[in-house]
């Protein structure tokens, strides 16, 4: 390329400035050797001479160091750059923006090992997962197909992974066929889809209260107005209020988690999702299920989705197999009812479709059997954690304190009494290297100031145990109130 | 679950019926056995006695089989249900939507063993990737690393991939560091993720004519209008024509090509890059630009892309490994100037973060050599490819047909002289079980009614070859017009 000439400075200051900001940005690590001359000089479109006094004045200014025989290397003596955590700025006309940024912090100290996590519902203990299986069974696709990383995947995407989804669906009530089904990046990207395939910019979306704080900047960036409907811990949504707000026909689409909810973590009773399903067909209302965690409910059978009642497909099923089965391999799907081609067509224009190697290595262990005892597993590790949590909480928490009692799941929800703002709690206990979810984050309102997510997804080890405890101390601390002593908080309470 | 009930009906029949619509949907196949009925009963929420009377009324049916010790089995005298093509009915308010239910017959075709594609751009032929070496990578990180599939990928995604992308930015002039990258689902999700950071309803969008088709029902899905803008086989984008645009604010955002363009296969003057950027950065009108071929320009060194002139940060880069590497994989990226940390935030609320698998296996791909030794092989065969494929065209399609000459990426544009009606063709080739993709695709006016696209990343082999011919044949057929005789087409015309 000709670099841009900046007045003033010979080609080969602009060479050596632009190495020179790769270097201090950390791009071209110490130790590293600059790429051949002969090789920028032909990319650059410069001279050989030209890239050589470059290099020089590199040398010169102490950045790089020539070896005789071997080339130009980055000096080790620059201290290694390591980027900071970046502040990132709140955009001024999104008010959710700035919970996104509080967002941003928990996801960059998840990422460090020196943080603790006790509150995200991002899967980090890979025991819990059949890790190894799917491994062995990607390995084996490989070796039997290993060609299908060569061939383009294209919509729909992976037959024998719907056939899958289809085949599983029969036993929770929705008798799905292959061609009901979109594969999507996460359950996140089915949200997506079907909140532009069922809005319009200026729409109202009703959401559950509290509810998954991701789906605020969602609506915000799809020009979305949220409505939040009061919802019990134990109940769900309160189908009055809804009843009235679609009568009024006040919002357009409603997003709810009747399995196991993010973060209450109740299961909605079957009369109430029947009700739901019933509402939203005669209110010609789409609601978007979010059934991420259905099948980590604790009670068997498991209660089936909304779905299994939708008669006039406004139900817009989603969920995904990161929580249950393959963390990394982020592919979910949707049945989309009466919205199936225009959420279908939706995904193709914004992402195309899945990986065919991830796709059919799901496929295969869904096929090969063991999914129902993983997930038996599964949910009595975290029915487990739940409890140990809880048993913490009630010993070391303010007096008063109160939790919700999952019904399946791995999340759940605190509610300190006193005076205490829990986004002050979550920058302190950053500090300290600890990481919780501030309740604000789950609401637009402020009436959650006081509550805490905490997540039981993580390994329930000593580390764990002492940042839960720890953030317990500073609750006792910040309120002036005594920790529970076992009393405070019943060993099973019922509500929040 | 509690089946809903129907009036009239017994819990048995309904069961039976529900069971009897997956037997006939194919989601439960001949020989296959059903569920065993203590699961049923449990997930049916009804007694073992109900489903054994449904599994009786199901037998009395024909549709399953009692096997001694054994069973119920669904019985083989069923025909095998394949789902049919299912014909995709354009939505009536969105004008794009018509031409997207021909692209999906063109992706259904695709998928189907019978047909031959001539014409997407959507490589198939597995020998032209690194598929083997990608493919051990995978594995060997498996073995040494496996739990990462049970751990969840949070954004911004892998650091290790973003290093490389960096890393190798340096040659292109575009010097990114790793802060600057988004990883997306392919180049369509950083396409889409730019769309939604610059604009909003309404707004209108400048794009070259032709461009790549799935970016009329993208914008429409978005609420945009589209303004295309005249665009010279060999210059690319009229510069002076997007001046005055510009300069009376008639479009807020831009997408373009300027490397090795879909469908023209152009790359666009590096002195017309220099004044694109500098024209972007003085009207302050965010440019797409879609860079998916830019690494396959066969033309060395490669022409920069406008990124590296963009001083402002107006421009949003995006591309991905699915044309070069692993189309499988899906992961792309963007570096998006101005719009970074928008275009991240989006990305995570709308699906998150890609595969660490996947993206590791690039980066180490990336790091280990021969990537550029892998694109320099892939260059040359699709230039070959390209040669001969405008070597049939000249000899067997009409007289006066015409084609651009690439200089870069597999796809070329081919204008039928006389009467003709390239969607007419599409359909009858259609039924002759070959693909092309017609000129109106690529535009929302009715300018390409006698164009075609072709691709060259098919195995060009006899059946390849023929597809071609008779797709000139039939050209000749319904023009009457003489094919060429090596005299319509020069051996490397210029121009459309």
């Amino acid at each position: 390329m000709s670099l841009p000439l900046s007045s003033g400075q010979t080609l080969y200051q602009q060479l050596a400035d632009s190495f020179a900001e790769a270097i201090h940005q950390g791009t071209l690590k110490p130790g590293k050797r600059l790429p051949a001359i002969r090789r920028v000089a032909q990319s650059h479109q410069v001279s050989i001479n030209t890239v050589l006094s470059a290099w020089q004045l590199l040398e010169d200014r102490g950045l790089v160091e020539a070896r005789p025989q071997s080339g130009y290397y980055v000096r080790g003596v620059l201290p290694a750059v390591k980027p900071p955590l970046r502040p990132l700025t709140a955009q001024e006309n999104d008010p959710s923006a700035q919970k996104l940024a509080l967002i941003e912090q928990v996801f960059a100290a998840q990422h460090h090992p020196d943080y603790t996590n006790i509150s995200l519902a991002c899967p980090q203990d890979s025991e819990l997962f059949p890790a190894a299986r799917l491994g062995r069974i990607t390995a084996s696709l490989i070796r039997r197909d290993g060609d299908m990383i060569g061939r383009y995947a294209l919509p729909p995407g992976s037959e024998r992974l719907r056939e899958e989804i289809a085949r599983r669906s029969l036993h929770s009530g929705l008798n799905l066929t292959v061609q009901d089904i979109t594969l999507t990046h996460g359950c996140m990207e089915a949200l997506q889809l079907a909140l532009r395939a069922v809005t319009k910019p200026g729409d109202c979306v009703g959401l559950e209260s509290p509810t998954y704080f991701f789906l605020f900047p969602l609506l915000a960036s799809l020009g979305l107005k949220a409505l939040e409907i009061p919802t019990d811990p134990q109940e769900g949504l309160a189908l009055d209020a809804l009843e009235m707000l679609l009568q009024e026909q006040r919002i357009q689409a409603l997003i709810a988690m009747p399995g196991a909810q993010n973060p209450l973590g109740y299961v909605m009773p079957l009369a109430n999702k029947q009700r739901l399903a019933k509402l939203v067909n005669t209110y010609q209302c789409p609601l978007i299920e979010d059934g991420l965690y259905d099948e980590l409910q604790f009670d068997w059978p498991l209660s089936p989705p909304v779905k299994a009642f939708d008669h006039e497909g406004w139900v817009i099923y989603c969920t995904s197999f990161t929580k249950t089965v393959a963390p990394d391999f982020r592919i979910g799907w949707t049945a989309a009812g009466r919205f199936h081609a225009a959420i279908a067509r939706l995904k193709a224009v914004s992402s195309m479709t899945e990986s065919r190697l991830l796709s059919e290595t799901l496929a295969e262990f869904l096929a090969s059997g063991g999914y129902d005892h993983h997930l038996r597993s599964l949910r009595r590790r975290y029915a487990a954690n739940l409890d140990a949590a809880r048993g913490i909480i009630a010993r070391h928490y303010p007096h008063g304190t109160r939790a919700t009692l999952p019904r399946g799941g791995f999340v759940f929800w605190v509610e300190l009494p006193g005076k205490v703002d829990t986004v002050e709690m979550f920058h302190r206990l950053l500090q300290e290297q600890i990481c919780v979810t501030p309740g604000a984050l789950y609401t637009l309102s402020d009436r959650y100031k006081h509550a805490l997510r905490l997540s039981c997804c993580y390994p329930f080890d000593a580390r764990y145990t002492w940042a839960l405890k720890r953030t317990g101390a500073l609750a006792c601390e910040i309120t002036g109130i005594a920790p529970g002593q076992d009393q405070g908080l019943p060993l099973r309470p019922q509500v929040v």
